[in-house]
């Protein structure tokens, strides 16, 4: 069982804006990547093709609160935590410290995500396989704080 | 006195993803092309360099609540109001309708930005400049709905 | 028949990067766009899902030279020219101006499609479709220097 | 003296486009970040605040030839070789090789890179400083082909 994934990442040039700081709207590739990376961790892939008709988690809701910013080279800890279950829905909240120099955190976000069923032509929610659900709980309520 | 901006664009190849939809943090993109789009059609530019030390808007919130998948090609209308206005801080909700075919709505987004004043090593939250705050009020609660 | 295509864009604050202009990167995203902006004025998609197997046209080569940089808000007049046209094989090449203040050339670009066929598990170059090829034609050599 | 520079990255899906690979353009942002990694081996960082006026690597020519697709979750090793270099300009190639399953050779790009002195509203090519100068030398010839 887990319930959280960390993964850390150095900020490209690429990611900066003539701000001098990275883009607000890259925080949430941040998150997915995180996310990718909790399912690689359990064996998994976002993308399930051994299912047919194929499954995915296309995201319905994604938040991000902007503390201090971040810039190039940076060295980015990214701390998903699972904040909540349901049958056919997941949420993250993902914490963004900067490592470099003494950890502060740099933001927070939320990925609401649901699984779906990819039929030509529509989608539906469906629940999330038993196999990948059995895998996964809530965090500790102390870590969601 | 302006409460709202409408802009319509057609979606690029490159903003879609493997899942063959605008990946979702192109909305965040989208919302703050609106947002400067805003500023352009009062006359300002978000970058405000006529102030000494120059004026920015970093983000301190942004969410978006993802209904309907959008496709290549598609033409998108962002309209952006002003949800809420205080004297450092803005509020926009935004409203994604896809105008190829019958107009649905596509997603819902809300950016927070606060005015700063930019000195070398910081950044400090200062009123909005008056001029600007003056051209802008908050849009009629019917259409915040 | 048609050798050219001209589109005009706004450069907006997620397309730069630290350095104050925009990312060296995004000229490819420039390009591409203005490549699909030409099949659309011919009445076609590059996607082209009418045919079966469906066709598209994956980039072989890109390449560009920067000569200036271009600004955040600065308007940009993407002008595509066919350079070559092959049987399965399209060259474009692209002039970048700014046409903020006094046009000047930006930058100048190349790219190279071939059309495939998109099989199950395989891609095949098979020659552009006789109605879109009947479209297209190389630009006047003075046009190209 | 230092002529080469290997770094290995999984594919993400946010790189991915509508055609199920990776988008063209994002190849241009993997080289750079290989080429700043190169930087941060040999003790710097592309952007050199230590010069007064500030020193930077403008790009002024960037090419790429597609050879076969990268997809999702792909791992990619890219491999910098200097290829040019003259008191103002080097040049480099990359080779880009998919680590999943056998390697096989994905792409080949080139980045040419100019130093320039940034004093306000100018920038000026000047010779790269001898302290890195030092540490870079050319590829051996059979790298190269």
């Amino acid at each position: 069982m887990a319930f959280e994934f960390k993964v850390t990442r150095r900020v490209e040039f690429s990611e900066t804006d003539m701000a001098g700081i990275v883009h607000f709207a890259n925080f949430f590739r941040y998150m997915e990547s995180a996310e990718h990376g909790f399912y690689r961790a359990l064996g998994h892939s976002v993308v399930m093709h051994q299912f047919d008709p194929p499954l995915g988690f296309p995201r319905v809701h994604a938040e991000c609160d902007y503390r201090k910013p971040l810039r190039f080279e940076d060295l980015l800890e990214i701390h998903l935590l699972v904040k909540e279950k349901k049958p056919r829905v997941l949420t993250y909240l993902f914490k963004f410290r900067k490592v470099t120099g003494e950890p502060i955190e740099i933001a927070r976000g939320l990925l609401t995500v649901v699984c779906v069923s990819h039929s030509p032509g529509k989608m539906e929610a469906v629940p999330i396989p038993a196999e990948l659900s059995a895998q996964i709980e809530v965090a500790p309520a102390e870590l969601l704080v």
